[in-house]
């Protein structure tokens, strides 16, 4: 069902500074931020040679991760995304191992303009997962 | 001064259980359990084909991993692995960035074998970060 892992998702209370760190730093590659109102957030992109790390901060009021930042004003890992290729047969796979699908348990067009599925962490070893249709 | 992901480490309380999980509902290859006394962990290498996921459960008392738990009963993500090609020229430039080394300071040999330094998870969003030289 899962293939690649598609990025590691890090909240982070400034932006900026993170975007600083992972380019001056670790001497990464960094994209520009950009805005996502639909989703109330602010993304940059850090472009490793296998994957991606995507620095997150919210946008506007509220919304998770302004919640998520609440509880950990440092920043933290938020999600794990991980790539497959029919996310309808995936939700079912899911849901039929009992695996809860977060919201109305289907699909959704996600951040990046793809399918996308949010499964609940505590069926998944504390750690919320993203599952997005390439 | 990074390259690849290396791997995502997930502290898993029930370690046959989170390997079936990945296995058997997500689909994923995964490796027979290793026991690393020296570390205190047992580990469970999930094979992705970009990169890997690290299921990590404590071997003996006590230890880092042991406490992770304690805070996170569930489980969780424990850290990233960035891949570096020369750990010594790395360490200098992060500890000239006022990055804090855990530790004394100095690449140590890591759970597989190869100089592996982590940094302060408060200088880097949150995030426990772990080098590998490769």
């Amino acid at each position: 069902m899962i293939g690649k892992l598609n990025h590691v998702a890090i909240v982070a209370p400034d932006l900026a500074a993170a975007t600083a760190l992972y380019r001056d730093t670790l001497g990464a590659a960094v994209s520009e931020p950009v805005d996502l109102p639909e989703h109330g957030v602010t993304t940059v992109f850090v472009e490793l040679p296998n994957t991606k790390i995507e620095l997150l901060h919210p946008l506007g009021e509220g919304g998770p991760i302004a919640k998520f930042l609440e509880k950990n004003p440092a920043g933290g890992i938020h999600h794990v995304c991980y790539e497959t290729d029919d996310i309808k047969a995936a939700a079912e796979k899911l849901k039929a191992d009992g695996m809860r699908v977060l919201g109305d348990g289907e699909p959704k067009i996600g951040a990046h303009g793809k399918p996308v599925l949010f499964l609940h962490p505590k069926d998944f070893v504390g750690t919320l997962v993203e599952l997005e249709q390439v």
